[in-house]
């Protein structure tokens, strides 16, 4: 048997559709275009990849982009400052600081100062708090791509056992927060639990969101289990072992074509009810 | 084979004594005691014993208190000028609003009044996201105080199973996110987890945070673990059946005189510690 695969291509392109009309909705009332500031640190060429295909998503469905590029040798203050700047400038609706920041950045530092109404990548605690209580706010863009693309392939998660491997403060953490939140019973892994294996293996469903290729074997996977792959390592593969696990997966989301494109579907959903609530229509 | 009981009630009293000794310190060096503002709002008996016991342990250690009291019918509006009042005065070193407050205030509205950093009772958002995260601030008292008990008794807790029962904002979350700092593999559940049993079973350490009378059955607990119990329902009864949990676990606190007294005794330490950062002492 072999599992059902989660296209999350298919499930965004969807998403960006619903977006797309929203914002147009927003535009022809307001007058101008939702827009997304982009901010960037460094040489990193993946940061840079990353940033220019968000930008080329927020154009498609109609979102204005701003860009900043800073150099590497940027300090933590001036980075503060800008970010500040842009979430008093009303003419900028959502925030996003590329991460990560060169090392002698103070990156939490960094994410605070970004207003929490134009969090729209919901790295801020304000937004993490939010998604911990259920309070209005943003998701974490992957966590929250994730939790969409559970429920587009009905999931059932009340009293069901969810596994998160990785514990990070923008993926790991929130995305069992918002598993929690909708009732699952959520057992939260990392590098140093003492059997991962057995802990995989009680999962009714796995996310895997460390970064590290392959760790999560195929053979731990419970049969018909829903697995989640959030890993994206060198030679678009996962952090699960993918042709095995899928054999006993009931779904499982491929690499790439899974979770990446519900992160950017959620960013700029995000970034237009930002808008709409910076334009006061929401 | 019975279980050593953890004595929350000795722990916490050296726990004071230290608390006294940095209080005896910092009135002498800046002239006046700390101050924590108690904010008790309407009647109930429970919150006023409560809010009576916690200015009187005050007063023990030589930590000065001003009580604000207030009428059932006060407003969230009323409520969250009042804690910014006290948030902005200097001769206040720690905040403490009793909950639950009535049901037609907005608790997390009065929470977020409070300055974080007289948040001595770690209920802030802001509170919350540093526990998480790892960043300086406060912690909630019950989870801050249940990990110094497991501190005080040598608990191994990296890599060990953790499961919590019960996932409230200022007790299952944040104690949860605490045994995860602390390297633990930690499983939160709650009222939809389909079987419980099977969970708690699975358990090094258990920390029972629901508030409903012997809900944790003894014969649930796997033989050696560390069972702590922050439930206190009427007539001194806790979340775990005691008699029969004692028999099988190899540490296990007591109610009352277990989590109880760790709770005020951190409340208080991190009140002292609010009032040196005040001073401009730490």
């Amino acid at each position: 048997m072999s599992a059902l695969i989660m296209d999350g291509t298919s499930v965004a392109t969807s998403a960006l559709a619903e977006t797309a009309e929203r914002v147009r909705d927003f535009t022809a009332r307001v007058g101008r275009p939702p827009v997304l500031a982009t901010v960037l640190v460094g040489d990193d060429p993946a940061s840079h990849t990353y940033v220019r295909m968000k930008r080329s998503r927020c154009a498609r469905v109609g979102i204005g982009s701003r860009s900043v590029e800073l150099p590497a040798t940027t300090t933590t203050a001036e980075l503060v400052g800008l970010l500040a700047e842009l979430s008093g400038d009303p003419a900028v609706d959502g925030i996003l600081l590329q991460h990560p920041v060169p090392g002698h950045v103070d990156e939490r530092a960094a994410f605070e100062a970004i207003a929490p109404h134009k969090d729209v990548d919901g790295v801020t605690t304000r937004s993490f708090a939010a998604m911990a209580f259920g309070l209005p706010g943003f998701a974490s863009c992957t966590p929250g791509g994730i939790l969409r693309l559970l429920d587009a392939y009905d999931v059932p998660l009340p009293g069901r056992r969810a596994v998160v491997v990785g514990r990070s403060p923008i993926l790991g953490k929130p995305v069992a927060l918002l598993l929690l939140a909708r009732d699952a019973t959520v057992t939260c892994c990392h590098s140093k639990t003492a059997d991962l294996a057995e802990v995989v293996r009680e999962a009714d469903v796995v996310v895997a969101a460390v970064g590290r290729p392959e760790l999560v074997r195929g053979e731990w996977v419970k049969p018909g289990a829903v697995v989640v792959d959030a890993g994206y390592n060198p030679g678009n593969v996962g952090d699960v072992e993918h042709a095995t696990a899928r054999e006993r997966a009931g779904l499982i989301t491929p690499v790439p074509g899974g979770v990446g494109p519900m992160t950017i579907a959620l960013l700029l959903e995000q970034t237009a009810r930002a808008a709409e609530a910076n334009a006061g229509l929401a």
